[in-house]
């Protein structure tokens, strides 16, 4: 299979699971409008976190599948399940905005929620841990295989992180949630490292 | 019609059917979070079978549209039936899910569900069938005849299988779910089949 | 712009209303599921109307914008007020699975949903009665004249057909709900006249 | 990366933004179903206006992003940011139509669309003025400097407009509701300014 339908199915996942997830946010019904949508605000808040995080899987899978001239079955199998991660994560970004809201058990919600995300990270890395194993059927010839395990040492950071996080919200919730914003913002960044931004550019 | 429009649009409603299946399962809002989330495990083991269900669907659509060079109005009508009944699938994931966690009658939603993927298995016979009588005029040249009867017995074992499991659940619900999850991993895998293998990787 | 782009929105938006219908259709909560399952028969029955009714709407702009060789601004304006109107369609699809169900008034729900469909009769005929036109700047120099009439005749044809419905509606809803489905399956068979078949194979 | 993937998720983003509009119309349960229908006036209306702004985003951000020769990772992240604020569009359309059906605060509701517009407008304005600092890396070596600098004012204009509407829905949210919709037809319409139009029609 060509990458390119693979990539199609994909950003269709992508897109509609950043579009669903405002259908969490429910019009306020009773007493002023302006208090009610003030009080809405650990849903835009999960809102924003989601989109940023989406956006950057997005991203991040863009970035992995420019290095493949061929998809076999393995990794389409791997890739649903990553995709079934996705589709997922309105329901985790749900649960924290509501449980927010109503005063909650933050803590399971805010731990649920970087659980959700950290077994997505697993699938992502299942696929480019195949891709190294079966790169001489799957991977572009001109990728050095030294980027290629720099580029996986980045992306194993991710699902360290992640679960930290998660464990983290079990003691101090909100710290935890600041915690996801500002690991998602740093990973939106341009890597440092010039031999990696060569390729992530492409 | 050149085939890539009927496969954009296909890998769209493919791509949001994934994706709508999260709707079904909603925030537990009353008592302990965590005994909520877990009373929810119906929820998940449905999403996780629907999500590779229709992943697996996408996968063998598009290994049957490499090979169309054309696509008609007959095969468009066939295709749009299909597709209906991908669209359909939250459905009977929903009527599942829920009729478990309720302790419904579980017999008659899991004969719904193998039901309505048997549908869609008739189908996905058609479009391939009809592909194999007009050939010439659809079907690239360079594959051979023997290679689309194959696959087609490929394709009738799912219309023989989903069926039986689904009229197992009628005895043994449970039994029939655990099929469905064999049954879709057993098709996911590679074909054993040497000459099938080469078309499907194409 | 290139008309791939503007195809691409469209696919979306098509996919989409697809896939939405779904979301109308409820699971039983009480009493037997065998019974509320077969009661649901005007939920399937609108469906599967709907979905025919969207995928060959679907075929069709394909079978324009194929022709097109760009889309200027206006264009894409009446391109947008058709999409608004495909995407509309599974509310008085909802409008008629839930009158039927409710016992309801059928007569209106009926002709609520022929005129929706009308509606966007209207915007589909301006596009191509716009691109005829243009036909300088937007449409394949190949494309002779006398196709484009006939063509456009054949969609008039569809804008009187189904208000015609509409109006039966008013009288017997159930006769009314039998002529669009018939209709549907009659716009889905290949034209007979070859002049037009051979561009719309295209 | 190319700029080809970038449009794919957009326009998979607004196709659904789009079509998630429609889930917010209920259909009438109690009472005569043509007054339910008629009473509905206020969702019909914000869902125009929604569908036909979200199809003018839509088709200008194709003309920004026709002129890219690449998008580097800051240029995908201000695209996301943009890509939020769409996919959140659905939710002040229904704070809108909500409030205009139950005779609520509809001054707060007015100023609320109008500012949710305003925040798309900035990271819309964002991305073109980074791509006019990152010139000689992403945008197309044959556009003119001069001509980028007019379409930056003609988009700035655009942030200037939307807040003053939303302003002006504080004291006249009826004479606000109808401005956006002019603000949105003259948008449509293509620029006047010939140099502009060139480029546009790309």
């Amino acid at each position: 299979m060509k990458p390119f339908r693979i990539e199609a199915l994909s950003d269709g996942v992508f897109a509609i699971a950043i579009t669903l997830l405002v259908l969490e946010i429910h019009v306020p019904t009773d007493g002023n409008l302006v208090v009610g949508l003030i009080r809405l605000w650990p849903s835009f808040l999960a809102y924003t976190i989601s989109v940023l995080l989406i956006g950057l899987i997005w991203a991040n899978h863009h970035s992995m599948f420019v290095h493949f001239k061929k998809v076999d079955r393995h990794l389409q199998f791997l890739n649903v399940l990553l995709l079934a991660n996705i589709a997922f994560l309105p329901f985790p970004t749900s649960v924290l905005a509501q449980t927010i809201s109503n005063n909650g058990d933050i803590r399971t919600a805010t731990f649920f929620y970087g659980f959700s995300v950290f077994i997505g990270g697993i699938f992502f890395n299942l696929i480019w841990q195949y891709a190294i194993r079966q790169r001489s059927s799957l991977v572009n010839p001109g990728l050095p295989m030294d980027y290629m395990q720099k580029t996986g040492r980045r992306f194993l950071f991710g699902i360290i992180t992640y679960p930290a996080m998660a464990l983290l919200g079990l003691a101090a919730p909100y710290l935890a949630i600041v915690g996801y914003l500002v690991l998602i913002v740093y990973f939106w960044l341009p890597p440092r490292d010039e031999s990696v931004v060569l390729h992530l550019q492409l």
